[in-house]
């Protein structure tokens, strides 16, 4: 009865961003512009620190989706970046397979914009072929919530893990002694309520 | 582990819009009336671009249920039309069941009011039958959330697949160098988000 | 791939009222009040309706949890009514499982307050014994959101089927000419929205 | 098809407490303060009462994090108390894990801050060892709704069982019988609707 | 700096009910139907058992805005009922302000469908004839908050007082020695939670 | 102690409409943007219907803040049009003041994006110059509720009359019998609800 | 243009409680009952702690209304205590009256179930009698949000002041050196992040 | 009739920023974590934009309350920083307000944490005094929206205006013509929508 517990091992796991385009992030409503743009950043940062490879993609930047958010292109400088002339899942590019393929990681980590779409077909297509699917649900964006539960649950019923940047920064780092500076840095860049915690206490062991 | 990934094809996919009768849509207060009749038109108006075959079906229009909005009559004056004389679940309809065969297709794309009768009861049974069901929840609409979510369950449960109108739409377009200017209009003319970009888009490039 | 669909079929079904009691509805957060007592009576209406053999039963009602609400007592004078003197889910009394296999039916249709105990045990013991178990989401009421959410699943996960009274009544009733007027009244009784339908249609069609 | 009925029984159960913490719980932003606070020493309350053996863990005491919540500390001040030095995950702690297996208990009672890390991470583990886990929803907190339900939707994929700590406390007591005022004490304590009605009852019933 | 309480009395007052009609109300998503219905007829109840004078009126009744709803018909077969043939502010109907200024009181409790139109047009012609005006905000309705805030600002700004009906039964009411058994049947008939309170409480007392 | 009723009046209205600009409308969050366009839209059409005097304004169209909607240039060919080069507050425009004041109106009906400022400033601005200001709250939007409270809080200190579109046609229309069928074309276009009620209506009504 | 800053003085204020019975408590569902009774606690505390005169006052509670909450009894036992035979407003009972102008006192902060009556009743009659009323807002309760809104604006247009315990408190105390231990006890017994806070604090420097 | 507009003048204003302070953040529940950080922060921005002559102070930094935030430290190296021993309302304090008299303003910009009384206590006492008080509402941040309500029309009652941090940026600049890319710049680092539609613009017209 009991059940193998999937996790995240930073020596398994590829990071992929799909689309997260400047104009495509007009159309997220179902969460607020300040919370989602820090939730990518987030996954980001978290996927430079554990030193993860990482996969950028885009769909049509010459055209009304705009181009990545210079904030990403910035993190990634060497990073495959795939922008993709037509294709609406990026895994029906073959480019794009083939990074993910050179990567010769397992475990996917998958974030993007819309969830239904940019998010789940990728999915899908990964799970059919035998990878693990992490969706980080809170660096993904769509229109609204009756649009996102659907696709997590069609995402789901297929075997994709559904988790939040959080949730993976810790499961990557598995024990604070690995570094405590650089997983607190990480966190107080993206958490407020976790930097003033660092604040306070900063404040008041220094004055001992 | 892998799992297939049963996907929307367009030349595997039929349409089928149960019970959007102008009295049965006052029920509906799960969603927005603004939006809901944005995402039913939506729905209409990507079946007509792929040109898939589309059925319409009613309950008792004759009575207070109401007849089919007119918007939907207009898009299929030739579509197969089963006004059903009582049955409440469409699939205990020879009529509709068989023109639901005539079409051959084995890809059930569904929506109608409400949500866990006229949308569930069908769902179940053409998956009891070996069809692939994909409900297209925004385009479906009920009581509250309550009601909507049990509805959900009770057909996911069942092998259906929950999907949004945007999501079965890229899932059948496949790769945007197909046309993109039909599904461009067919975006500007439901988002009114992506509407603004392509506006905006198109003013700065005719500016060139 | 396809799977059964377990349909309600008013010869195979029986409903359950599991600890509607005065003080106990005090306690119900997750529905407006007003709301919640219409959808009570709704399911008790249509139980009256398709003639299905329903049980009643109570715990402590003469300590703070209080008597069952007056209108359950009124509609089903000849019910069997179980007052359990301690047992919290209602399948660890002798008396109330004997009432349950007298009716004979297979089908259970279950509600009651509150969802996550006076629901939820009954439905997992009754799953556990091979019964098909119908859960009344709307007729049935607890705590808070988070409470409902997990009670939902922990059901689900175990094979009860969620639904709604109307869909109940609907899917017991099949087809509107078993009978027109009674449904009508039914839904009329108990949705405003619809009994506004039936107003403005009967009112124009008398007028002709 | 019938579905065995994992149920809690006092004489199998233990409670584990995880990293509630006072820096901690200025995370929780998915429950009100009031409301949340309540749940956590409800469900302390109910191990005590149940005498059900309780394991305290925390990460990081002496930083940010911040201290327990010294209202566990006076709860149980002989339970085993894991102050990890780092492991995220509790299960990865020797110390924990050999607690819990101390304990000889098959069914664990989780809570924990936050949700997608401190319950869900330790409740894959204890699930993949064959452990039955029940997790205490309400008693569990994290960053917001997104982030919850992604948490709730990965354990229960793996075969937590959700529940609530009124769920919890009334499985484990069966019957009212066993010890009427005792567990009406708690419900007192920690619910202000039941705590009025017994109010109102035993104003009424003293002035007889 | 002392400001006189404009206090209803039930001497001075009289109740106007406006395009309650059953079409209209498919247009009322302010508030949830069921509640909604409940509170319109509870104010209809109070006008019946404080014998206020009360005037019915509708607009355009024979076209799509539908008849007045049965359920005030029946409560009061001999009001004035004023059937505008056109005037959208009913105070612009020289009928109706006719049968108001007949009632000869100077307190004016108003309601309708919808509130920033059928309510607030009235209120506001009222108010500038000298007259105190008592909207009764939970028996009107419209489309959605940010119509209805916008709808009572002005109201208020020009000098309405904004209440409930319960506020205006207990305002006219003063005493509970006036009639004990009497406001009891009223509130029972309207408030599940105090119809609950009582039927503990009788069956409590009658148990002595 | 009676107050005068300021009532629009289509011989002494005009209507501003500032800013709604494809790039700023991506900031509008605190509507849904289905319901928003429908909303600005119905705000335009009614202006035509009453044949209005309507003035379009926008800033920095050559911008990021994107072109004027071209909904809103379809509807009116002939309008004055000011393309602000830099001022904010439209009133600090002096073309745009002379446009306002050759239209010889006492009665400006007012909406833009954003609310608290392309809004809030040139009705604070045209009511200290003695004009009285309508703020169409639904056709106006801004980044958040808690925005646009606080401009209406603002607006409404300085005697700005709050409306919605739908307020502000009744009004203007003053008597069904004026047009009913112009009316009932401007409801049927943008008030799903109502155009489903002409729908059964129109239906029922042919077949007799 | 400047307004005078009327502000709470611990030595002009007495606090007033109405109605805060077991039996009308289950009415109040604008607030998490959790929430509320923290927070009614919460300025029964600040009374004792500022040692303000208080009055108790409750109606009919021998009825259904049940008994004044017992916490409030313990902690004013000597306190006036008038229980009204029948006055809705409390203002109505003389003896109340006297009660209140016995402390001598020209502020009177108010609290009380429900809202838009036993609230607003006396809120009116002594602002009307030249007293400056101070509601609390968070210790009192009623029906809903529609309704609780409505109460809040018509005693602000008397010239009630809206405040919160924690706000009254704070006004009250003017400077926390006045005693800092008193005023933490005080917010770390009714705000769990506050009671965080000091715990962190509390060890960190207890460590140095 | 017609009302002076009191308008922002950048010669004439001030801000100040009341308590930020790390402990005191976790206490504000009205607003999402990273949308309050980021309108704190615009508003600082903003502040050193115009070159405003600002105020800083906390409350008992060395206690619970915890530190300033550091990134208002950092903006503000040179300005008065006033940390209140013990005043709950820093207008109490003697040498805050002879900083904000010192700076010889008239027009305040007000945020604090919390709203009810580190921004009420110190605006309602400026008021008194003749300034004019500008609330920045969405830079100031509490417990609830029943708090923050009540608070914002306490102030609102005495002549405070209620702006967002947005609203002040623009009222202060007037024309974009005095600085566009200045004003960008502050909108892109505190917008992330206007940040999106500043990168597709930039794009575009780079590309031409």
């Amino acid at each position: 009865m009991s059940k193998a517990y999937v996790r995240l091992d930073k020596s398994q796991a590829a990071v992929l961003l799909v689309d997260h385009q400047a104009g495509l992030l007009s159309l997220v409503r179902d969460q607020d512009p300040d919370k989602f743009k820090n939730n990518v950043l987030a996954l980001a940062d978290l996927a430079k620190y554990f030193k993860l490879p990482t996969i950028l993609t885009t769909s049509f930047e010459s055209g009304p989706n705009g181009p990545l958010v210079p904030e990403l292109k910035e993190r990634f400088p060497d990073a495959p970046y795939i922008a993709r002339p037509g294709n609406i899942n990026a895994w029906d590019n073959e480019d794009f397979v083939k990074a993910v393929k050179a990567t010769g990681k397992q475990q996917l980590i998958l974030a993007g914009v819309v969830t239904e779409v940019c998010v789940a077909f990728p999915a899908l297509s990964a799970l059919a072929e035998g990878f693990d699917v992490f969706v980080v649900t809170d660096a993904s964006g769509t229109f609204n919530e009756i649009t996102r539960d659907a696709a997590w649950r069609r995402m789901e019923a297929n075997g994709a893990q559904l988790m939040s940047w959080f949730g993976v920064a810790c499961e990557l780092h598995r024990d604070w002694r690995n570094d405590i500076e650089g997983l607190a840095a990480l966190f107080s860049a993206h958490i407020p309520d976790y930097r003033n915690l660092i604040t306070s206490y900063s404040t008041l062991t220094a004055a001992k």
